[in-house]
């Protein structure tokens, strides 16, 4: 079996100028990264005003588990799909992360025949936002530092500085360092920390920006200290978010890519989905809107996390509807979810599958009270049986949610054409989208309801450092904003051992931030690692460059 | 009277790919990076095995002053005169760091009407080449540290590790730092740095590299520690120069862009010119010879620093054969070399000149030491007077080597015509290139050649520290390499204050250390700061997205 690094690398790509050929762009607003990437230029969405907007399908999936549910694999398959039954398909997706690239987890760019290529560019540099948004990151605490350093006119209290360093970097030594060391000429000692880049607030700014000037604005919104007498310093009082907007000239436009089979895909941001919404930017999604008659994009982890955070963050802010919601499991995973341990997970359970099968009830339930019909994708292993996939079939039919199997995985866009039929029937029917909360409401009204409809909790306990916290909040005025719930992405409750659909538990909020720029305040239910670190054995080691200069060893 | 970034930002740009047409360069080589800035492939240089390589014109100066030299204003603007006076010139330039930017210096792609462009792209992230030495580097500290933390099997001596992390900004708090705090889970704890990536031994190994398989063997042989039995540790100890190589694939392919001219210029690498050595990559200056009939190139600080190694380690690892050396020099510079304030260098002052000109004597005759023809370029002000100028083509006429005025900031290349022609008259004349000093003498005997034939110096004295780091040195076998003397630029002598042509003093070594990697021997003969600071009123303060979403305040 060929490895997907393998697959990627004999894929037979078209030039970017063609697959934007493809989608009516003409060349003026490409701006080409080697000869299969491209960043596309602003005034290409100007051009595009009067078109009208295509369909949105949102993928998420139930609750991630060790037995994988690939959900990008078949965000991707889907738009490969569509190209298969006819339709105009443009696929929105995240930009990984290079950190973890060298980590465990290899790339992020699809799998097997449902891949986005060029794959190898995709996951190291590719058109170098990732560098950008840390550049912007560290220039902000460059200035901070030498405004402490220069005299500290503003009164920051290095012991209340929020705002961390960032590195794109899986490196676990710099989460918690002491920075201005080694005397007078060399910075007031402090502590500090460094965050992987794609949990800087900056990446969620980008991801929320409707344009440079958007982008600017909401970097000079960031919170990044407070003074000896407790006033908050922000971005904006620095003076430094033009510089930082300078340095995001470029980042802020999306990219365009192709899959294997030549869909197009726009891939753009990547915030994570816990302390940030989990989500491609808001310009990329409403591109592709006007680009393609139908636009698959994907959220971050299960439907709790990625998908409320896509529907009540960014769709209330960009005045996006989406059409269609597909939510991803594998039947593998559905029976962990109901107690089977990974290694026994290729035999038949029924039994075990309909304990499980409960994760998803939840999952869909859950994405039907935003009013969008809901379409349940199987991504299909070789072990599931016919008995297996039926328990399925009926749970769904119960929910009254369209079902299909999938194995773009195996097959690519042919293995998606039953899925992407039913998300065509689907986006045809009436859907009467609408968020979950008014974000006018106090920030404890908003996280009960939260808890209540997505997490089925019984309710909410807040630490005292919590209260603290949202008292501050509102004593500043930002409590107004939608909330982001930086959560275990493993269950549905705060408790990741917790499989299946927990019932009978309160949710625990710790502790409660602000990310002023982004515009949404972070409510933290337990300890959200922001930098991860590297395993025993990095997959750094096996990545190499062969004798010919490919690279090797990425997967 | 307009600003750099003004004249660049109405400057009439040719398609990156006209500029390539424009030397042969077929389509199938150049990967673009937006319109008007490419990559140029590694099949360019196989292609063009059997083409006749160009001559090869060093721009050097004097030593730099506070009133400005402007060597990449001459090096842009020769090579645009040369292809005013019908010559099919090249220029082969380092690439600007990003860090300085944000500090005081602005920009770095020349000046005025001889300029390199698109400027704002250049100086911001251009391609991404430093964004791929910081990963590379960073990966390779993020490795280090897991190494330690997983258990530390080759007992590496967390008080010894030699290689740092970097960061391109300006950024003094992190000078001195402690990583790993915070106990078990969050690494070992230790002293720790950040230089700026320009400094790191990676962008060294970047310009000497022949190709990709180079750079990866390079990168394996930097030496990142010793063990607590003092034994060395190198990267390929640690099993991740393949990936290290992997994230460089593209940085080490030279970058194509153009001056206002469209005269053509490949800007690649940029090492610091006192621990490393200060010119623009190898593969750069090989791929303009076969593209140019004349390539200009430069090289960094005074002839001193950045000429002496140029020529005793870029040359000599490259096989390149210099036909014709410039020295730049100003009126200006040296009436301050002659004792002359800062703010009476507008004054005519011929006595003071007459002193300080010394200076510029002891350059054309290091220069000449090597056998290659000379010719003096001084750098035009409107404050010149006809009786400065007449000391200085007095001198040169002594010194037997050519002598020409140019205005190229305020002209472009019709300033620089009679420049070019002195160039052209010089690169026919008979060289006879020859480095200064075999790197298999001793080290001593290397430093020691240096200090009297280049600085002047009477003798060299060493401290305790570095008789000992030369022990050891000699004891792994790495001292028959070249060394790469780091010495203030700023004078002639390690002593900063000591101006015009200085004699009876010794050079006192402190530290010598070894870059393995990149393969010289680096000798300290001061503190040599490799990681900047922001000045009071950064110049990020000044940098803005206009109202159009253009970059403003660059300059």
């Amino acid at each position: 079996m060929m490895t997907d690094i393998e697959i990627a690398q004999s894929a037979k790509m078209k030039p970017i100028y063609e697959v934007a050929e493809g989608l009516g762009i003409s060349e003026e607003y490409i701006e080409p990264y080697g000869k299969y990437k491209a960043k596309l230029s602003d005034g290409l969405m100007d051009s595009l005003q009067d078109h009208p907007d295509g369909k949105l399908i949102l993928v998420t999936a139930i609750n991630p588990t060790p037995a994988g549910e690939g959900k990008t694999t078949i965000s991707v398959g889907l738009g490969e799909a569509m190209q298969q039954i006819g339709k105009k398909a443009v696929i929105a997706l995240r930009e990984p992360s290079l950190g973890p690239v060298f980590g465990i987890k290899g790339g992020a760019a699809g799998g097997g025949y449902a891949q986005v290529v060029p794959m190898e560019d995709i996951n190291l540099h590719f058109t170098g936002d990732m560098h950008a948004i840390t550049a912007a990151n560290n220039l902000l605490c460059a200035v901070i530092d030498n405004h402490l350093q220069q005299g500290n006119e503003l009164g920051i209290d290095q012991r209340r500085i929020l705002f961390k360093r960032c590195m794109d970097m899986n490196d676990r030594a710099l989460r918690f360092v002491t920075v201005g060391l080694g005397g007078k000429v060399n910075g007031i000692p402090r502590e500090d920390g460094f965050q992987i880049t794609v949990a800087s607030e900056i990446m969620a700014i980008l991801c929320l920006a409707s344009d440079i000037h958007d982008l600017k604005k909401r970097l000079g919104n960031i919170l990044v200290a407070y003074t000896y007498d407790n006033r908050p310093v922000f971005a904006r009082d620095l003076g430094v978010h033009g510089a930082m907007a300078a340095l995001m000239k470029d980042a802020v436009k999306p990219n365009l890519v192709q899959t294997l089979e030549n869909t197009p895909a726009i891939m753009h941001g990547g915030p994570f989905a816990n302390i940030a919404h989990g989500c491609n930017s808001v310009k990329a999604t409403k591109l592709a809107l006007k680009l393609g008659d139908y636009v698959v994009t994907e959220a971050g982890f299960g439907s709790d996390l990625g998908a409320e955070k896509f529907l009540d963050i960014k769709c209330r802010y960009a005045g996006l509807k989406p059409n269609c919601i597909v939510i991803v499991a594998t039947i593998r995973a559905l029976k962990y979810n109901g107690g089977v341990a990974k290694a026994d997970l290729a035999e038949e359970n029924v039994e075990a599958l309909k304990l499980g099968v409960k994760n998803l009830q939840v999952h869909v339930q859950n994405m039907q009270k935003y009013g969008v019909p809901v379409v349940v994708a199987i991504n299909r292993f070789f072990t599931d049986t016919d008995a297996e996939i039926q328990v399925l079939s009926d749970c769904c039919d119960a929910l009254g949610c369209d079902f299909a199997l999938a194995e773009v995985f195996a097959k690519g866009g042919l293995g998606g054409t039953e899925l992407a039929e039913k998300v065509v029937a689907a986006c045809e029917k009436p859907s009467d989208f609408h968020v979950l909360y008014d974000h006018e409401l106090p920030i404890k009204e908003k996280v009960g309801t939260i808890a209540k409809e997505i997490y089925r909790a019984d309710g909410v306990v807040y630490t005292a450092a919590a209260e603290k916290e949202i008292a501050e909040i509102e004593k500043l005025g930002l409590d107004r904003l939608p909330v982001c719930i930086a959560k275990t992405q493993y269950s549905l409750s705060d408790d990741q051992t917790k499989l299946g659909a927990p019932t009978g538990f309160d949710i625990t909020v710790r502790n409660v931030k602000v990310s002023a720029g982004a515009g949404f305040i972070v409510v933290y239910t337990g300890n959200i690692m922001t930098m991860p670190g590297l395993p025993k054995a990095p997959a750094a080691l096996k990545i190499d460059i062969d004798e010919t200069g490919e690279i090797v060893g990425l997967f």
